[in-house]
Order: C-alpha cells, then structure tokens, then sequence
C-alpha cells in the first residue's frame, strides 16, 4: 500500500466535513414543490446540473465545462460564514464583498495550499465575471432561481417586493452567458409580471 | 438574436424542474449536525466536490474527473421513481436493478434523445463499476456516507445493526478506487467497532 501524507490528508478531510454545514445554509428561494426552503448545497447541485445539460447555449465555445463545474460546486460555500445576502437586498451588497472575501480565506484556507489557493481563484474568478468560465456561471447562477422562482408563483420576488427593473438588471448575466435563452426570459418575464409575481 | 429550438429546450427545462424532487428524496443518512436526514440533492453535491478534492488518491491516471463528476451528479437521479434502497438492505437489493433501470428510462427520456442516451450510459456505467472513471467514482459514492456514518457516531450503522464484514464487503469499492486511502478506511472501522458504532 502506497505511503498516505496524512497531514495533507487530513487537511482535506477537514474541509469536506466543514462543508456539510451548505446542507443547513438556507436560501430565501422554496424549492418547486413548496415544502421548505432551498439550501446551499442542493442549490449548487442543480446548477452543476443545469450547466451540463444547457451547455450549448453557453455564448461562447470557449467554456471550459470542467472548471464551470467546480466553480458552480464551490461558488456559494463561504456563506457558511457570510451567510447568504439576498439577491435583491441592496443594503446587504454593501459589504458583501469584504464579508465574503475573508469567509473565502477561511474556508479554502482549511484545505493544503496549493489546493486552497486554486478554489480561492476559482471564487475569485466567478465573482468577477470577466472569463468566458465565469461568464457562463454566473448566467447559470441566474437562471436556476428565476426559474424556481416562477415555478413558484413568484415565492421569492413576492418576499421582497421586486420590481422587474430590478428582476431584468440581475437577469442581464443570462443575456450574456447564454444570449439564446434572451427571449425565453423575456417572456417568463412579462408573464410573472401578468400574474403578478413581480411589480 | 439566435432562434431557439424551442421543442428541444423545453425537453431540458422539463427535466431540470423533474430533478428539483431529488430535493425530497431522503436517505438513511443524516447530516453531520444530525438535525436531519440527508437528501439525494445534497449528497451527490457532496460526492462532486469529494472527487474534486481527493482526485489525487485516484487509483489511475485515465480518470477523466470531468466525467467523473456528471456521473457523480446524475447517478442518483433514478432514486426520484425507484425511491432510496438502504446499502445494508439485502432484500431491496433483489430487485433493485429492474426498478432503477425503468426509472432511468423514465427520468433521462424526458430529455432530448441524444442527451437523454448520453446520461443513461452514464448511470449504466457508473452502476457496472468496469472503467476508471466508474471504478473512482464507486469509491467516492462509498467514502461519504463512511464518513459521515463515522462522523455521526454510526447512525445508519446502528439503524440497521450493520456488522463490520457487511462493511468490509460494500467499502472494498474503496480500496479498488482509492487504495492509497484503504489503511485509513481500516483505521476508521476498527475504531467503529471498538466505539460500538458496528457489531
């Protein structure tokens, strides 16, 4: 049997367990059928998901779909110790960035460095949203509530009160991650504001 | 801006609104907190970010982690017709197959018939455990419900008043797919004997 660093080891371990508390970090979203809020990890699994199987409307061929993967499967892990900030919550934004970068120090700090120092990029990266990767991400990012949210008569947008300047600003991201599903959008839209999911 | 096949993304936007049920559907497991039993959403996210971040211990170097991790993702999606079979119930186990075969039917013909085929070979593959990239994946889909059993002082062992060989025999998937870490996993059940965590 090969010899195992377990220092190293035991660094990642640490992390994996750590990360079990995205499983308790609840988002303002309810998932389709209602019953509960949505949390953290099963939000990332259904954008990991919903990346692969809407990959061809990505905008660019330049998409790596690997790192869109683990940027996805790790974007929202420092809410563990930022909490989650409501989309539509402007004063929330106001230090969300500070807030998250030191959660983010701390939590990919658990893992060997080098491994650390990846994932903490890779954060950084989708944050940014200036790389055809995190470009993608982040449409995916939007998409995924927007369509909880219509499913669910509007759960979320009804909680704050949305107006659709504000739906159509955070929805701008899905224009340039994946310009086909525009008009999709559009419509989903026009027709929540209708039915009066949104203001 | 580009015409959309709208017959095909209905098909995809019908299957990722289908798997939002993976939300509810609920394993043996609990989370590390112990506040509640794990769901299937939740636990393949789990599984991704573990062969992520353990992709090193890899029992080879053709394991493509890009497909590593679509399989990790879809290969409990069948559980939302066939329902969770418990890993120590040898009575599900009979006819476990048939059931999940039908549902993976079920559940990857709702999408556009070449993705649909796609991800169907995936879960075939990913349950024939005969490639590198299933052999690894099986290993991963072993070690995260041993740690959190582990971390939750055996709580799905003690449920169905597991015995260490019943262990030994559904972990050797780990000692094929991660045999760098086979020595810890024996640490580990050892010390769940002694703790009384496994008969």
């Amino acid at each position: 049997m090969d010899i195992l660093n377990y220092e190293r080891f035991t660094k990642q371990m640490q992390f994996l367990i750590e990360i079990d508390k995205m499983k308790t970090i609840l988002r303002k979203s309810v998932i389709i059928d209602m019953s509960r809020r949505e949390n953290d990890a099963e939000h990332s699994w259904h954008l990991a998901i919903m990346a692969l199987i809407l990959y061809e409307y990505a905008y660019s061929s330049e998409v790596d779909i690997a790192r869109v993967l683990k940027m996805l499967l790790v974007h929202d892990i420092v809410e563990i110790y930022a909490g989650d900030t409501f989309a539509y919550d402007e004063k929330g934004y106001l230090d969300k960035n500070s807030r998250e970068n030191d959660a983010a120090v701390k939590i990919f700090g658990i893992l060997p460095a080098e491994q650390g120092i990846e994932y903490y990029n890779l954060w950084v990266e989708f944050d940014k949203m200036d790389t055809p990767d995190s470009i993608y991400a982040a449409a995916i990012d939007r998409f995924q509530p927007f369509i909880l949210n219509y499913m669910t008569h509007g759960h979320t947008w009804k909680l704050g009160s949305v107006k659709s300047e504000q739906v159509y600003k955070r929805m701008i991201a899905i224009k340039q991650g994946m310009p086909k599903l525009w008009d999709t959008v559009e419509t989903i839209i026009h027709d929540s504001i209708a039915k009066g999911y949104i203001i």
